[in-house]
């Protein structure tokens, strides 16, 4: 890993700061729109491709496909293959991906419970004109 | 606001999986690249905008000004200008900014410990050719 040494430790470690930190990149997989909403869906249990396309409002095939891959390309999200026939394919989270996840959706609840200040604040800001 | 009635409830809740819903544009803001390191870096302290850029490893000077444009429209960063001469201009987190971003926190810090699971991961689905 190219991380920067954050601290007076003896090793790298990931520091997302860091421009070239890989971590970085596990983040924005985590942070990007589409990730972070099919990472919260999944929480509700695991769900095959076209119901999750409707869970997850708005998002597009091509988006959530490339953002599946790339959370399970982290090892965040698992794709399971059901042999029935015709075969079923369904994502779930991993036991790393339930980790982040829960961290993922306390900053949600934050967010979502916090929309009156977000509303007022906008409303303010948008007032002042700039 | 403009969002889904969840739970069995008598109001309509914040919902980021309902598409036109403003809480999600709220969690663009926080988790988009740049704005999620941005208010990182600001939990060390405040920053002028040039210090800030610095630190925010990789980002241009446009995309931090935006970044910061949203997170102060939301709410969560402040833009103090302190009548100096020259006068400063200093960035923090606001009270709602410190809350949202110790979620942040705990979210980025258990990525940067799973980087060694990510790097497994990642290595073995290329391994896979997918």
């Amino acid at each position: 890993m190219i991380c920067s040494p954050r601290e007076a430790v003896d090793q790298l470690i990931a520091d997302v700061l860091s421009r070239n930190c890989p971590s970085r990149q596990a983040l924005e997989n985590v942070g990007s729109k589409w990730g972070t909403l099919a990472l919260l869906a999944l929480t509700e249990g695991s769900y095959r491709f076209n119901a999750l396309r409707r869970r997850v409002d708005g998002v597009s095939e091509k988006m959530l496909s490339q953002s599946l891959q790339a959370l399970e390309r982290d090892g965040l999200v698992t794709r399971n293959v059901i042999t029935t026939i015709p075969p079923r394919v369904e994502y779930s989270l991993t036991a790393l991906g339930s980790e982040v996840t829960v961290r993922l959706e306390a900053l949600i609840e934050v967010l979502e419970g916090s929309m009156p200040a977000i509303d007022e604040a906008r409303t303010a800001y948008d007032a002042r004109g700039r």
